[in-house]
């Protein structure tokens, strides 16, 4: 028993710890502020490398690296608060109805931003217009699938 | 002349990469919608942590580096968006007519929040605990003087 019970506590710890993302969030609430904020965040940041892509702002590989730092990182964030019961927001129910093909466009958009962070980070414009239209693709069809307007 | 022009080009592309950051943000209320996202997602993140060195969640050295790799990000986003004409969202009037002392809290909060991300990030419990007293006193002060509540 002294042998088994510390076993029992650490498996309990474990299933807790691999509890479903939306338990990350006190509420529901929570989930939808934290997703909506991040993404909010994360289209900025994209948004400011299209502005180079597409000739609206000069180019400044120093400030492209800047934004695709952050971006790197923005992208894996809003993911895990579309956890089940946080329904709500912006969200169509298909985000929950649909989960592989949500996932599925998630995925693809992180791919893709992956490759226009390291495009971004060659500091080579070519390379960062070539990778961005893919990216805002990918955003673009998750927000049509997924997004209410 | 030929040869001024172009410094002239350079010159004005130089100012618009260092126009105030409010700049970077199309109207204002994008500014104090990007701040409120970034700092909603860093109190997420920070919060697990504490939550952690509270014993409130049982400690985990991997989510602990996670989430301390997440505010490392984080910390740096929500300043450039307190930039003059953003007025508004749940910012006291103070943060634009005490701009040095704003600036001295916030680079107070970024100091321990580095403190915070390099303790979580050795996977030693004790250490967070340590750091993450000073960096909620930080978040706390701040917002006290800042925020509206």
């Amino acid at each position: 028993m002294k042998k088994i019970l510390p076993a029992l506590l650490v498996a309990a710890s474990a299933a807790l710890l691999a509890a479903p993302a939306s338990a990350q969030f006190a509420k529901s609430e929570d989930a939808i502020k934290y997703r909506q904020g991040a993404l909010f965040v994360m289209s900025q940041h994209f948004g400011r490398l299209g502005a180079m892509a597409n000739g609206k702002a000069p180019f400044d590989a120093k400030v492209a690296q800047e934004n695709a730092a952050v971006l790197e990182t923005m992208v894996k964030l809003p993911w895990a608060a579309f956890g089940d019961g946080t329904e709500g927001g912006k969200a169509k129910p298909e985000v929950w109805k649909e989960k592989a093909k949500f996932t599925e466009h998630a995925d693809k958009f992180q791919a893709e931003s992956a490759k226009l962070v390291a495009a971004a980070k060659t500091g080579d414009l070519a390379q960062l217009k070539n990778a961005f239209g893919p990216a805002a693709q990918s955003c673009k069809a998750c927000h049509d699938a997924f997004r209410n307007r």
